[in-house]
């Protein structure tokens, strides 16, 4: 990534971090402070921001004024927060640990940790609903988020990946349960930032396209990680999802790394119904290409 | 409650009832059935359905097509659902029975409980955005419900409840206590009526100081049946929240009476922004001399 992309990379991920940690429950007057530290506990524990940036580069892509957009990146981020802090929970994935820290009910305990993921979830619409652009453009966004976030989006998937747990799984299974589970969530970022910039109906559909290719990208990559990979760069145990159905384990490595590539491919081919795509393109490379 | 009224009751209440088995979670072709079946175990698992005959009679008094709130009725329920499920879970309440049925986590599983209570409360964002009202009027009612529902509702009551089990609160804690966790949902229901009926602001004020007074004569009279009540009408063990604060141990039974009586006055005088508020007026007498 080139010094001027990473000056705009730096600038949407300052924006974001700024937008949370100052507009986002913070309300000195109010009794419940510790549920407002328990959301903010996992929504300003860093992480790389990239459904923010994808929000606002779609946005910026499409002639939109960015930053108008920084409620819907909140929105997603809050969304893919809740998310972490919920599957995180002894009944669910039992982490102790996310990105070096405690996780949220080490901290909070797991009553405050499942209330947390809810008022954060909930948080996502009100953060769209009182964004600065007109009812339509809000609306159009409660549906995308809720869509993508839920029973047939990213809730449907998490269901599935924990169904298949137990059986083996069909490669078209597989992909089911990454397109859900993983692809949803970026898919709703990329899609809010066509909406908030005033792109085409023909840009929103490339943006699902986009998100979609990119989305099982990552998932096989880390996939391949997880076999291949070293344990420091991604932050958890190497073969920790031993049992599960991964794309690995159904096609090989090899297949895989064809497949990444591939995928790469198709995404950014749909960025050519964005006139400057310079910048989400070099990112997209960068992050697949990361840890090779 | 005369004949009519009670023709009316029957009818908001079959009409939520189809709704929710038709239009809510329903498909047939999706791999993810468990979740769907776990979400729909608990919203159609009956129950008074007191919030979505608020939001229809509140749209009808305001002059509206009632019907068409069904949408914003089945929101408000589909997030009291949630917080149901999610209170029962064994790291919040424990509780193995609602209404006679096992709780959702008894039959699912913790881990699914969770999810279907996530997808739940996206869902009833999803029913908001998609009604067959303008984009102006969806937006607002996501505004209200997730106000209502999230950090300074719902949610943030459910914390401060959880807090005061450790120490003794005072009357205006207990007071802030049930505002937020019992009140606030019902204030969604009502005031999603009257923006779907198209009542004025002032209409709206009056829904709110409705709201208020009725779950907090609800909440003090949950509180007197639960000292001098029979277990058999409540559903649940006499005395089983021995341990909290709550307003008959805070006033005694005799001033709570009182206070029952006053907040009923206050919620009834704040119907009369409403041409006809017979139905309301009528329900609502019902439902707090019940079991007296």
């Amino acid at each position: 990534m080139n010094p001027e992309m990473d000056r705009l990379l730096r600038e949407y991920r300052d924006y974001i971090e700024d937008y949370l940690k100052n507009n986002c429950f913070v309300y000195p007057q109010e009794p419940q402070q510790v549920l407002f530290d328990a959301m903010r506990y996992s929504l300003l524990a860093g992480g790389k921001r990239l459904r923010p940036v994808f929000v606002f580069d779609f946005c910026r892509m499409c002639g939109g004024d960015w930053k108008q957009a920084a409620p819907f990146a909140a929105a997603v981020e809050m969304v893919h927060t809740y998310s972490l802090i919920h599957d995180d929970l002894p009944c669910m994935d039992n982490d102790d640990y996310r990105r070096g820290r405690l996780t949220n009910h080490k901290v909070y305990g797991e009553a405050m940790a499942v209330l947390a993921g809810d008022a954060l979830l909930t948080g996502a619409f009100s953060a769209l609903a009182t964004a600065d652009l007109d009812a339509e453009t809000r609306i159009q966004g409660v549906k995308i988020l809720s869509r993508c976030a839920g029973e047939l989006g990213m809730v449907g998937g998490q269901v599935l990946d924990m169904q298949s747990e137990s059986r083996e799984c069909t490669p078209q299974e597989v992909e089911d349960i990454h397109t859900r589970k993983t692809a949803a969530l970026i898919q709703a970022a990329c899609c809010l930032g066509v909406l908030a910039g005033g792109g085409s109906s023909e840009q929103m559909d490339s943006a699902k396209t986009f998100a979609h290719s990119l989305g099982l990208a990552f998932q096989i990559r880390d996939d391949i990680l997880d076999v291949i990979g070293n344990a420091e760069e991604l932050g958890k145990a190497v073969g920790a999802d031993g049992n599960k159905n991964t794309f690995v384990q159904l096609h090989g490595v090899d297949a895989c790394q064809e497949m990444v590539r591939i995928y790469s491919q198709k995404a950014e081919a749909a960025l050519a119904a964005f006139p400057d795509h310079r910048f989400m393109e070099s990112l997209c490379r960068g992050l697949i290409n990361r840890n090779h």
